[in-house]
């Protein structure tokens, strides 16, 4: 890792340059899911963040980042999920455009959520070459900035401020864990938990359907993630190049969980602490489940990265209950 | 109202006899549900209560308030709600035994959550009289204690403390709103706001197909609710006779909303939010949308009374997509 790249202050300052425009979210503990772990649990939570995940930090201080010039013709990105909303928070705050590259096939429910702060949605095919295609294409056009959701700099010190604040609030702290997808959150934890933590040790979760960085965390170099399946759709992507070597040098270990595990583990966290996560954020605390004896008698924070899940089918179902109750 | 029964005294006292075996529960405040609804609004998350509602409050000071010896013969209520766990927790958390008389229709995740308490649940035909006739033929047996759900002293005393709180974190209140079923919760906010408050207005949010409250108050005589049909299974009781004139006498207005109005607001908490609400417990948010003018400017404390809901089909559901990604 190249420490010219980064720093406790670059992250302070990071920090300081994204205040005004994010939330310092909350930490929630659960009596009954510590005694179900058999250890102490403190869940910061990112949920509860503006666009509903933690990646509104990353995606806000790359931006606040660039040059005003760059700022003023744009930024883009391709993305279905929650760097994209992100990205569409971002730029409307700061009053610039955003294009955002999305799936022909992505859920409605995300293309009104990525217009409704004001972006230019663009469809594509459904696959990373067509999504790359366009972005350049438009870029041709408007000479947008890209913003990478995780293999960039300026996002990874975005997202090292979620575990800094943690260490701040919650400064007894043994271990941190959270998911592990593009390494973005991964990474930016590792760093803050070197640079601002007290021998804290960073594990991370990670689906075993999609298990690229445990398998170039274990061999050592890395190793692109192929045809990945898995219900935690916010960790399907690969490693980036600059995540890596910060997660070689500061992460010990990376534990495997299935979907079983997943979901069983959102459904413990919905039901107990009556807080909504999505599949990929649940991944942590099934690490924890599926390995209590790492866990034992420690102050584990647990980073739950996000909340945004399509409640559409509860919701019909509901009205449909309702229509039956009334008549 | 007979103001020998209530006091300010009355309801720190409890407030103290309870503060080891409750929650003292967080305010949320939403930027966008701000923004929809044109005010100020301070979400106080009874959700996160144990037991999931509020309901551990009124339960867990009556349970305190009994003799030793009452005590060690028991204590008994019938419920399918939040009120039957409540008295089970109170009683398991001070080692008493618990009776609990549900309907033999009653859903199987609410008895197991009673009997995770450590309860006895007997059955009986749904019916308010068979509900009753089970419980009086154990209290033959047993000579346990009746813990009425809300026409009750000390649970209205209990469920006070919920206001007295939020006033004393959030000082610059206007408005306090909360849902009303039996009227435990309603009378004890607005004794709070009575005797804690700065002239604060205290309102009700109540189902149009459950509006004996709003009928009684209108008529300034008690009505018994008939016939109740609402998607907010919490609130389908009638007004209690002890809960009336405390109401009649602090209560600025009860406003109706109904189902679909019910519906939309739980979605909104839902989503903006990133909690779990039940749906007696969107009612006053979808009274404060609905008259939006009423509350412009103002700064609103809405009470989040409960957070149980069944999860079961939500859950199925992701298990069944998980299956499929799985193939």
């Amino acid at each position: 890792m190249n420490n010219q790249l980064f720093s406790a202050n670059k992250i302070a300052e990071a920090h300081e340059r994204i205040r005004p425009f994010i939330h310092r979210t909350p930490i929630l503990s659960s009596v009954s899911i510590n005694e179900i772990s058999g250890t102490e649990l403190f869940f910061k939570c990112e949920n509860f963040q503006k666009v509903g995940a933690f990646k509104m930090r990353g995606a806000m201080n790359a931006i606040l980042q660039l040059s005003e010039a760059a700022q003023n013709r744009g930024v883009i990105t391709h993305s279905s999920g929650n760097h994209a909303q992100a990205v569409a928070k971002a730029a409307k705050l700061i009053g610039i455009e955003a294009q955002i590259v999305m799936p022909s096939t992505a859920p409605k429910v995300k293309v009104a959520a990525v217009e409704e702060y004001g972006a230019v949605v663009s469809f594509c095919e459904p696959t990373l070459e067509a999504r790359q295609r366009k972005v350049e294409e438009l870029i041709e056009k408007g000479d947008y900035t890209f913003v990478h959701p995780y293999d960039n700099l300026e996002v990874i010190l975005g997202q090292a401020t979620c575990a800094k604040e943690f260490i701040e609030d919650q400064a007894d702290l043994t271990t941190l864990i959270c998911p592990v997808g593009g390494g973005g959150l991964l990474a930016g934890t590792a760093l803050s938990c070197k640079y601002f933590g007290n021998e804290i040790s960073v594990v991370a979760g990670e689906p075993v359907g999609a298990d690229d960085a445990f398998q170039s965390f274990q061999q050592k170099k890395l190793i692109p993630q192929t045809n990945p399946t898995t219900i935690a759709d916010g960790l399907l992507t690969s490693l980036g190049k600059l995540n890596f070597p910060i997660i070689l040098d500061n992460v010990s270990e990376i534990i495997r969980v299935d979907d079983t595990d997943i979901i069983a583990s959102m459904r413990l966290i919905w039901e107990r602490m009556k807080i909504i996560i999505e599949p990929s954020c649940a991944v942590p605390l099934a690490a924890v489940l599926k390995h209590p004896e790492k866990f034992a008698n420690k102050k584990v924070g647990i980073i739950l990265s996000g909340g945004n899940v399509d409640l559409n089918h509860y919701f019909d179902q509901l009205k449909a209950k309702n229509k039956k109750i009334g008549s």
